[in-house]
Formats: C-alpha cells, structure tokens, sequence
C-alpha cells in the first residue's frame, strides 16, 4: 500500500488536526484544512467566514439555504452550491501533490481513487473536554456543550452528503482513539502505514 | 499504555480470529474464542453446539429463549443465562493471565478495566467474500448472503447486550480494515500498542 493522500475525520476535541499537522510535516505533505476555505473563497467570491459557517454546519441548520431566497439563478442552494465547490476543490488538491485533507467529506469525494488512506480520530469524553477547555479557554460544562454541538453538526453534514455513518469503522482504513493510544503512537502509525 | 488483554471485535470474513491467533502466538499470550463455549459448557452442563447456536445470535433469533418453556426456575432466559454464564467465563479468564478474547461482548465485559485493548477489524465485502468462499468452500452468492447473516446476528446481539453500537469506533482503542491496511499491519500494530 503507498497512500499519496491521507483524509482525516474526527471528533472535535480528539486532536485530528493536531495529527494531521503533524504527518503533514512528517511526511513531507500539503496540509489542508481552512486552506480549503481560501481556495472556495477564491473560487466563489464569497466570504471566508460565510463559508466557514455552511461548512461543516447540517444543511438544515442553515434555514435560508433551502429557501427560494438563498437558491442560485439555476435552483441550487447556498449549502449544496458550496459543497460542489468545495468537492472541486477537494478534487483539484488532490490531484495536484500528496497531501493531507481534514475533514469536509474528503474520505467520501476521493473515494474512487486507490491511493487513499481514510483515517478516523476520536477520543474519550473526559480527554476531549479537557483539550478543548485548554484550546478554546472555555469552562468544563462549556466545552462539553461545545464538542456535542460540534459533533453532531460534523454527523449531520457528514451523514447528509455521504449517505454514509460518520464515524463508522467500515468507512475508513483505521480509526484511532486517541486517548488510548496517545498522540505519538498515532503519528507513527499513520505515517508508517502511508509510507509503506 | 501496558495492555494484558486483547479483545478482537470482527465482522465476518474479516480475518479477526486469524489476527487474534497470531498476536496471542507473537505476544505469549492466551487465546480464546471457541474456548469460551468449552468452558460455559463445563458450567452449565449444557451442550457445546447448544451454546454456539445461542451464542452471537441475537436473542429473538430464538424463538424459544424467551417463552415460558424456555425460562429456569427463576424465570431468566435461556439467552440471558447463557450471556450470564459466558460474561462470567469471561471475567476470570481475564483474571487468569493476558490473553486475547475473540468476540462475544468482552470489550463491553471488561470495560471496568484500565489494561484492556479493545480492536475492531472490518474489511471490503470483495475481500471478506472471497475469504469466506475459500474457507467454508462457498459459491460467491452463499458466501455473500452467510456474510451478511452472521454479520446483521452479531451486531444485533452486540446491540442488545451493550446498548452501544456495534463497529462505532469510539467504542474500540483501534479499528482497522484489514482489506486495506493487510493482515502484516494490522499484527504488527497491534502487538506493538499491547507491548508498549
């Protein structure tokens, strides 16, 4: 197996991108994350921060994109409008240099090449809080707010585009708990099994 | 992270006991899967086949196990007896010494314990077809419709008796996809993270 792209889901809170950044640098690999968000922005002439908020958020979250108002000249939502440029976007990076894509569907959108590697993140409530409380400075009831929120959104959007179980292990080549196996033993891992 | 006990969750076909029987040969370890059975037979009298039919079967499965004529004197089930007895089973061999135990619920048994890794291996239905039809000697259409059977069976027991979804991977340390990652890896990471 030599896996030129690596797509990273995970849970909020589990370090995915952390991870990510890491095997990026690692491997000597483009990273992307909001990068994605520029190359949309640059794409769509829309805002960074409007397309970050119909990003990852369910579609049905987003209570104009379905209505007459927020549809294109063709009859498109905002929501699935963005998520056809992002797909382009997705597409395009991964054509252009190995690299590694955090979230936003990608393990779905690159799913008939054979050079993929499709990694799932996820961790203990208890780890999760914690990372989050530090990253963000939030309170413990606060972040453990947060991460449901955030997870359940990821869900949604996931499970909305792909028809497909977030965060179920048939959807990816590995899942790793990352509060059981530790940051580093993942990193090596991943990148052990991406050079092979 | 210092595991003594390796609990291998798998689909069908997946190899998931053929992993087990390495990692326990590589690491010393003991190995049970089948053994359990022997073991509930030795303590409830009951018949080895009696048990294995009730086994990862899902408890409606059996029509019987849960009318009048298929309850003991204290009004418990068949099903629910044996899962007692096998749960029991369970936690003294992993008393015992570090072993790897295939299936039946362990990761969810054990769960109060801090020295437990807990795998799940899944694989592509070509690959886990292609394995059944060579081991139980099966046209591919047998040993689809056997695949998905014994697979809908254990997660319906897994379901019943945890209330946690069955191949969700926050309920495992690792998942692997050993279509993808090969059985090589898989060994050798796992043996790496128990040995660590």
């Amino acid at each position: 197996m030599s896996k030129k792209i690596i797509t990273i889901s995970r849970e909020f809170g589990s370090g995915g991108r952390y991870l990510g950044e890491k095997i990026a640098e690692r491997l000597g690999m483009d990273y992307y994350d909001k990068e994605i968000l520029v190359k949309v922005a640059e794409k769509t002439g829309l805002s960074q921060k409007y397309i970050e908020q119909m990003g990852e958020g369910a579609p049905h979250k987003h209570k104009y994109s379905y209505s007459f108002v927020g549809r294109n000249s063709e009859g498109v939502s905002m929501g699935d409008y963005m998520d056809s440029m992002q797909r382009e976007v997705i597409l395009e990076v991964a054509e252009k240099s190995p690299c590694v894509i955090i979230g936003r569907c990608a393990d779905f959108i690159l799913r008939e090449r054979t050079d993929v590697l499709n990694i799932f993140i996820c961790g203990n409530d208890k780890e999760k809080t914690d990372r989050i409380m530090e990253l963000y400075k939030l309170s413990e009831t606060e972040a453990h707010k947060l991460m449901k929120e955030t997870n359940k959104k990821r869900r949604v959007h996931y499970e909305y585009y792909t028809e497909q179980r977030w965060g179920e292990a048939c959807n990816y080549s590995i899942c790793l708990n990352s509060s059981d196996i530790g940051y580093e033993n993942c990193i090596d891992i991943i990148c052990k099994l991406a050079e092979n």
